[in-house]
């Protein structure tokens, strides 16, 4: 047994880790599609469990589908400390978001083991299911049931686009639990993630220690006109909605530049109607989606948002209807682990950026259960959501050796 | 029998077999579903037919499923007189677009049988197969086919997207016909239609005598970028094909505006992908319908379209591409015929407006063939390929009387 200042974990099995599980549902052009609860989530969760009992893991699946491998404690009375993330992924996404948690957790039992380390509290590590939301609306509807921010039952019922239910799917893939979901108390919860933005490897540390999670405002915006002839009816009498619906795009965007460096603005999906090539648009539908690390600012920017797009089809004689459709408030990770963050940053030699999250996490619903926290490692481009999603072998091992030793600060 | 210039056509009957024939493929806002060679068109063949037939005409149908009603002239081996237009319709169309054109063909041989005369050279009216184009591509196939400008096995051929060919519908609906397609010579070409632009209206006149039709481009526009995670890439790093395509609309709908009144320039199909709400656009892709009455024009515009859009792509470091996908030079329709025309609106006492033609016609085919021009009349709103298309039954008649003094002065 060596001494817990000494302890590192295996940065070369990390990563081999990370490509034996980036070989299910992988894709041709090197990421993965796992989404939630298909079959090539079933089969990264079968792996999962194969690797937690062969590392000694009591597991336990809990009626949402989560996944936890409990490693005792010499007190059991002892909350456990909490660590993982997610195994599911977007229908075209990386090796990394999400696994990297989940194998970052499994790698610290691991090296505990080797070290035959036994710690006070017991650790438990965690697969949630459906972080990324892509098959049934909102995700994170695992990680939220678990802190009780929403029910079972509400999570159960939640349906995709053909009436196919969680419940349902759970059933189908054999991993609807006996285990209760959530109602016990834990010691802290701790997340290891690629950052997913450009910040960290600009700034050339291997790790980030974040400090909290940005608001976020969904609206979605519908601009009516009217339809029209392409060849017949002249320009000055069009009421032409892709053109009232580019300007705003263009407009909302200098809105976000205008506002502060921390803005994101963005207008992903985007639906022209009819869509036909001879067919003056009479509609377009789209989503605004508006984050910032204070949610007063968003505030601020909601009624400038109304002010740009009123003035735009005002001009065009279009009418324009803004509805907010979802708003989470800043999330605040819980200093005390960050300061232990800091700490054991410092003693492993790893120069750190305090950074916060502008993507959500299941540990921003973990913060309304116990005191959490994240770490970040920069990702290849700062890019995310895509195939050829990449991160360093180096800076992964370096985030798992901060997750390591602040588990062991934690479990004593 | 009455003098030939007392001869009028019976309003009240036209309007009645509009609506009898908009009974088919009804939609519940009013408007018309009848897609090319789908069941709702062969009811509405089924119906011309047995109309035509109780009008006394031979009826022949091509390989192509036109459709033809002969009535015989003194002199069979004159050259025939051919006027109608098209019975399908847009996915969700309206009851006048094409329909006008063939009833009131119709509503002329009645007139005819009516008054019982007998013109010198034969009569023949017409539904052309699929103008619309909705479903096999490019329309106007079988117009195309009986000018001579495509090969009746091109036109068999052409497929949907499901693989499904024009002869295998044709085939299917029972019009499959054995008449060969064209290949004869005919005297003139005529078609009444609705404007389906606001001009007429405005104007308060009842017909239209249209000069020509317009020329056409049309573009597809690739405008390509990097997705990236909408929460956590900073504005100032993104490279947003959305932005960039957005800016291009408006930039290009002013670059319209500027040349001269004559230019229409439409984008109406616009697709963004991935077009997930928390992606930034990585590609957009738009089809850019530009029409002028002058070719040269649109050549020069061609140029600072690319101006444009290169412009714009440098701006926000996004790779644009730009290829012509159409292009149809302007029509010029016979000016013999629109001499007969205004005589024959004058001595009508109708005020009429000349004006070219934005959309496409079968007319524009035929003008290869033979003399051709079109009679316009006004639309309500200058609405067209929409439900909710209308018509007034006064200016229904004005147009189907100048079409039918028109016949006379040419059938003799």
């Amino acid at each position: 047994m060596v001494a817990h200042d000494k302890l590192r974990v295996d940065g070369g099995r990390l990563w081999q880790s990370l490509m034996t599980m980036g070989e299910i549902g992988a894709t041709e052009a090197g990421g993965v599609a796992r989404v939630a609860l298909g079959d090539d989530d079933k089969a990264a969760r079968d792996l999962f469990i194969v690797w937690c009992k062969a590392a000694g893991l009591l597991v336990r699946i809990d009626r949402l589908g989560n996944i936890f491998g409990r490693r005792e404690g010499k007190d059991p009375a002892r909350q456990p400390i909490l660590t993982g993330s997610h195994l599911d992924s977007q229908p075209k996404g990386g090796r990394f978001d999400g696994a990297f948690g989940v194998l970052a957790a499994l790698e610290v039992i691991r090296s505990l083991n080797d070290a035959d380390v036994v710690t006070e509290a017991p650790i438990e590590i965690v697969n949630w299911s459906d972080e990324e939301g892509c098959r049934f609306g909102a995700g994170m509807w695992a990680s939220s049931a678990f802190a009780g921010l929403m029910s079972v039952d509400d999570a159960l019922a939640t349906a995709d686009w053909r009436g196919t239910t969680v419940d349902m799917e759970l059933q189908r893939i054999s991993y609807a639990g006996t285990a209760p979901v959530g109602g016990y108390p834990i010691d802290c919860f701790l997340e290891c993630h690629i950052e997913q933005g450009p910040r960290l490897e600009a700034s050339g540390f291997s790790v980030g220690i974040v400090t909290g999670a940005s608001a976020q405002r969904v609206y979605r915006v519908t601009v009516e006109g009217a339809e029209g002839h392409a060849g017949t009816v002249p320009m000055v009498e069009r009421r032409d909605a892709l053109l009232g619906a580019a300007r705003m795009v263009d407009a909302l965007h200098t809105l976000a530049i205008k506002t502060d460096q921390a803005m994101v603005l963005t207008i992903g999906a985007f639906d022209v109607l009819p869509n036909g090539r001879s067919t003056i648009p009479g509609k377009v539908v789209f989503a605004l989606d508006n984050r910032h690390p204070e949610g007063a600012v968003l505030n601020q920017t909601s009624k400038e948002i109304e002010g740009v797009c009123m003035r735009i089809a005002d001009d065009l004689n279009l009418a324009v209807d803004i509805k907010e459709r979802s708003r989470r408030d800043e999330i605040t990770f819980d200093p005390g682990l960050n300061h232990t963050l800091r700490t054991e940053a410092e003693r492993l030699g790893l120069d750190y950026l305090e950074l916060t999250s502008g993507a959500g996490h299941d540990a921003c619903k973990l913060a309304h259960l116990a005191p959490t926290t994240m770490i970040f490692v920069p990702c290849r481009g700062g890019v995310s959501h895509r195939e050829d999603e990449s991160a360093e072998p180096e800076d992964l091992e370096a985030g798992a050796n901060l997750l390591l030793r602040t588990v062991l600060a934690r479990a004593g």
